[in-house]
């Protein structure tokens, strides 16, 4: 008998990749431009010319030994520095290039930090809605995922909730913010209160709560609003991040974890990271592109398409009918469903061509995560499709 | 307190890693030249052309939102379904794409393959010397490594002692060949008794015991020589592969793991192998390398480079009195350390800046593995050293 929990994990797949692999079937039979996929969260908008310059002139210039050799297992020192550097300008960090630990993308970061802290049994707390892999990999982790309730008019994190989850075996926190699949921003206010919860527990438990912030969207941001870098609001955090969403390069796999050096033993924290990685087969993040995102560090791709595609969005479904909460961040559009069971909903949704993803599994029922990270063209075309799936309803 | 094991990992390094660290400064004080740097399997000879070429087409031809874009976890249909192509027409197997699935590497391969078959507490047979994070790789997947002698002489299993090593808890046998660190190619006689005997215990005592075969050195064998394909000679069995030697991209992280459809139930693994890389994080290996290893099949860096400094070498340190088994593939060469203590003999000859690694960690004592995939140029520059180090212990 092999092992299966893993065996169920890949039968299973999540509802997103599900849904990914029906779209591109369905795309196949009908044509690309007639299935409106909003089921993943891969960028349409091209990586900026930068990086196909940096890619090109990487390959032509350097020495191939050199570009496409075994990095340290931490990633290469002068691309780490790089990465600090970039922290600390923008976010007034002091961390150096012992606090980055470069991965293969977001997936990786998170799963490598759950590692590296987690004993059995522990508990990880994070707030519904939710990207649904945290419970998988924190059940890898040896773990077990506590979803905390937000406010369903805001999904903002319930802090009186938060507060009684809380307990003797929690871990770590995971925040995402901007979150998928609500495109939340959790602005200061939220994280203070957070940090002073999580300070008074510690004050009066004796119990110390890591916060892991999961932040592939930082940049993917609308009207300047502000991101505050939890390093500068908690000691005892480690930041996700993945270069996927903000260069487009989803497929690449390339991100870092960056250990908040305020921590007193993060030099050990470090460490369990390099070692979690390192029994878990991930010898070094992709050489070519560690050295591509040292090279255009401060450059994304041009965020104004989804900034766009959201207000198109936001504004023709309400006119529809539906109930949306406008997101600030991310590309994610959470949606209320039309019926009782958000998986019947975008099941009847499918009939329309309309792909997008119920729910259930991140934590709230009767949603649906519409991606809205696709072409503009696709968000046009795609209206009236969303528009018989509403009269649908109403007949 | 964070996870303990993981800080021991990190904090440890493998001895092969450490040497490596220690060379990258020693180079820095002394030149990059005056190190004589056998730590690491970083290949020396460039990648062929064609990958050069390939690169540069993809990244100005392709569109960069499906070039760089996720693939399906399992990777990209066309990719998978050129290796397994490849395989078919090399070794006569009937493998489709769904038996094929990318990774980041032959360690993510072995990492995902181990996680997807292994329960708590079973076991898993290797064949010392052995590359020594297997240890650490099986467990992280909650199982435990057994080694099994081989014959001094050859370093071929011992199939007795393999015998008697099988138990009721034996999950998975891992063999390696060409060998890292011995370099020894287990030839069709050796596979074929390993086979009979693990057909025999299942016969006897019901228990199914796996076979995988880590062979990211496959085609690096010297003199035309013969490596057995495991498909063909048992069902039960799944291949590790990595493009890291045989086109010199260690650093990129692009390999994948093939499911024996021999096998009735070889869906069923296929899913636990997809399961095992979900809950560790990979979620897609590389997109553009993937598609990059799709267009160079059948290419390999220009191997000969390492038949002639075997040559070299192996000559030059028999002559100086070292006892050396010359090896048929692979690039590394498992030598006999001058003294007891292997680590003793290795911190010796850094003072003759040659960098070589003990083997006690590979299973074996009182050997050295010199890693001989540096430039013809290095080899000759380091015979002096090998010399002078064989002379410091006849004083």
């Amino acid at each position: 008998m092999i092992n299966q929990i893993n065996v169920g994990y890949g039968k299973t797949r999540s509802v997103i990749r599900e849904l990914f692999e029906y779209g591109k079937k369905r795309k196949a039979e009908i044509g690309e431009d007639n299935v409106y996929d909003f089921s993943l969260g891969n960028p349409s908008v091209p990586a900026p010319e930068e990086v196909t310059d940096a890619l090109i002139k990487l390959v032509i210039e350097e020495d191939a030994v050199a570009l496409h050799g075994y990095t340290s297992a931490q990633g290469d020192l002068s691309v780490r520095r790089a990465v600090a550097d970039d922290l600390n300008s923008r976010f007034s960090t002091a961390l150096s290039a012992d606090c980055i630990y470069m991965t293969c993308g977001a997936a990786a970061s998170v799963c490598i930090t759950l590692n590296a802290l987690l004993n059995k049994g522990d508990e990880v707390i994070t707030f519904a809605p939710f990207f649904p892999e945290y419970t998988v990999f924190t059940a890898n982790a040896g773990g077990t995922l506590k979803a905390v309730e937000t406010d369903p008019k805001t999904f903002l994190p319930d802090i009186a909730k938060f507060s009684v989850a809380l307990g003797e075996k929690t871990k770590a926190v995971i925040i995402n913010s901007p979150n998928n699949p609500s495109g939340v921003v959790y602005g200061e206010e939220v994280i203070k209160e957070l940090c002073k919860v999580l300070a008074e527990h510690e004050k009066k438990t004796g119990n110390r709560v890591f916060i892991i912030s999961d932040e592939p969207y930082r940049e993917l941001v609308f009207g300047g609003i502000y991101v505050p870098f939890i390093m500068n609001y908690y000691a005892d955090s480690i930041v996700c991040y993945s270069f996927s969403k903000s260069l487009s390069l989803p497929g690449e796999r390339i991100g870092y974890i960056a250990v908040n050096n305020r921590m007193p033993d993060w030099t050990e924290i470090y460490a369990g990271i390099c070692g979690a990685g390192r029994a878990m087969g991930y010898v070094c993040a992709p050489a070519l592109f560690q050295q591509l995102v040292k090279r255009v560090l401060g450059k994304t791709s041009d965020i104004s398409v989804y900034e766009s595609n959201r207000n198109i969005l936001c504004e023709a479904l309400r006119e529809y009918g539906y109930e949306v909460v406008q997101p600030d961040g991310a590309f994610y559009l959470f949606v209320k469903s039309l019926e009782e069971h958000a998986a019947a909903f975008a099941e009847r949704a499918k009939k329309y061509e309309l792909l997008i993803v119920p729910a259930d599994s991140f934590g709230v029922k009767g949603y649906v995560r519409i991606a809205y990270c696709v072409s503009p063209q696709m968000i046009k075309k795609s209206l009236p499709a969303f528009k018989k799936l509403a009269e649908s309803y109403k007949k």
